[in-house]
């Protein structure tokens, strides 16, 4: 790599957060609906429709023509959607919510990545909102945040679960502790997509989440079938489970804090009992160009959630899982042709067997 | 342009501030700066050196493998300087100068941009800093916006004046109006690099600039060659000026301000007068994806500086000009090939003439 390719990187880095917000507020002020419905208007007349000056319109667009999303007539000054018009509008609903997500719980927060760094902690939190946490601490108080933050969970639970549950095995009858399953909707999907007589599902988590997570289960009518048991996975973890899942959850420590979680699980099962994580992964091959996970998690996870985490490669979850006396019986990475192309996490699954 | 090209581009959008500000980390904990002195240090030994957990190193990191901008030896767990190592530390330092900018006066209030564009005011300035007004007034009430925008602007004057001064004629012993001159910089490198007898060149701008220019007119021993004058360009511009020059300053506004200048500067000179502008500008050909300032420079006006402005493109400012009542002399724009790859702007100078 020559310097001068390296100079011409940063450029394309610097113009990274100014980019972002350019394209998030033509969406947030609605010149891409306008667009939409009414192909042709000029900047004047987009302007009086959203309530902006017509300068403003014109600023905002020309990075809309520059990646060819939107079309414009140097004659009449008619602009039309290009490229965003060929989006289906699934697919837009998902980008958007990312998207959001990543402006309310990200950009700004991780102005303070440096010194959340240096402190372990989320500085950002703290400065923005003066809240002393984690994210996952914060979104219980700061409306802003759970709003964006649930939207988005909500939809890559939705849209990942049923491959987590195909590839697992959950054996007739078992009995399933989901290991800090939040308010129960894991709970609910293993019931839905696992059932057999006699299986229950036992969500585990901290106790202030019960009230919720049991409304949950009656809402899905599933209450004779999921129960809550509360707690916290690094003092004591429930035992008398044959299948323990752990989802969304080991990217968000550093390697100590797993090698408890993992040395914990496997201490509260017997011998013949399995654990199934899903995460996501980085590539095996770090400088593989189509993979995004590590331009998003390092900064996302140590600046904006926890002050600490990140995802690791899949080799390196499953030495762990063997360093915690797991045998390792599956590792699978979802194929990235099944997945969105404007999708950044890649998931994997880990099977793993206590054997002794 | 198809749909997936179209996900896949949101992607790269999605992940521009993460990665902005992991990029600017590695620089701001000092990791660059260790492995550069102790190539082969493991992430255990950087994060000792630097204060900061090794799990965190290896987060951070793994961005800069991915880039090639550092290197990782699988077997020893030792990283070294890839691409970053052969950048020439002047380099280095200007584009961290840029990416400190970035990070100070645009990553935060970009956030409030949509809210920016409707109200017509920089909302983030008022969020994060109480402050109502624009960014220029900002500095001189707040350290950390001053630090970073002065150290910017001081080197992009000093790489640009050169050439913007060799572009243009000043005749012999011409009087000239450096408008919206701020403390006197360009003033003073126009005395310097176009001497003549009798030439004198005056600072034109708000008030309480006086002081400051002053003194740096002392400092740099021009003071019985430039003089202050204040005012409000929006007022009122003083006549009797062979020469005004117009720097850094009409990209800041929308047509109507730009108008009211430029007519206002006609008005103020004599027939045969001459106005020079130097400016950034959209390329011609907006989809020109070797040019970055339509990437930035909307959001960061509308945004982050003044809630609204931008550049145009030379041939906007060409009309405007010539609708102002001005001849046209020249309009060039400074050629890529000699702008450094990191370098955002791309600058031009038009000469026009009160020709009646």
């Amino acid at each position: 790599m020559t310097p001068e390719a390296t100079l011409a990187r940063f450029r394309e880095y610097m113009v990274g957060p100014t980019r972002f917000m350019n394209l998030l507020s033509c969406f947030e002020l609605g010149l891409v609906d306008r667009l939409r419905d009414n192909p042709g208007l000029t900047a004047v007349k987009l302007g009086d429709a959203v309530g902006v000056k017509p300068d403003a319109v014109e600023q905002l667009l020309q990075l809309m023509v520059k990646e060819g999303f939107v079309a414009y007539d140097e004659g009449s000054g008619a602009y039309s959607l290009a490229a965003l018009g060929d989006v289906a509008e699934g697919d837009l609903r998902r980008a958007l919510a990312y998207m959001n997500l990543i402006k309310v719980v990200a950009l700004r927060q991780v102005y303070y990545l440096t010194e959340s760094v240096r402190t372990g902690q989320v500085v950002g939190l703290k400065e923005l909102y003066g809240f002393d946490g984690n994210l996952y601490g914060a979104v219980a108080e700061h409306q802003d945040l759970r709003d964006s933050w649930l939207t988005l969970m909500n939809r890559v639970t939705a849209n990942i679960d049923p491959w987590f549950f195909t590839n697992i095995d959950v054996p007739a009858g078992a009995q399933v502790l989901d290991l800090a399953g939040n308010t129960g909707l894991g709970a609910i999907h293993t019931y839905q997509m696992k059932t057999s007589p006699g299986l229950r599902v036992t969500t585990f988590d901290l106790p202030e989440k019960e009230e919720e997570c049991l409304r949950n289960f009656r809402e899905h009518g599933v209450e004779e079938h999921c129960s809550f048991v509360g707690g916290d996975v690094f003092a004591s973890i429930p035992g008398g489970f044959d299948v323990v899942l752990i989802k969304h959850f080991l990217d968000m420590f550093d390697k100590e804090e797993v090698f408890r979680i993992l040395t914990g699980v496997h201490r509260s099962l017997n011998v013949g009992g399995q654990v199934n994580i899903l995460v996501p992964v980085y590539p095996e091959d770090i400088t593989d160009s189509d993979n995004y996970n590590v331009d998003f998690f390092p900064s996302f996870f140590l600046g904006c959630t926890m002050g600490q985490g990140g995802p690791q490669k899949l080799s390196t979850y499953r030495s762990w899982l063997e360093e915690c006396g797991f045998t390792v019986t599956k590792a699978v990475t979802k194929d990235s042709a099944e997945v969105p192309p404007d999708v950044i996490p890649v998931q994997a699954i880990l099977s793993a067997t206590k054997t002794a």
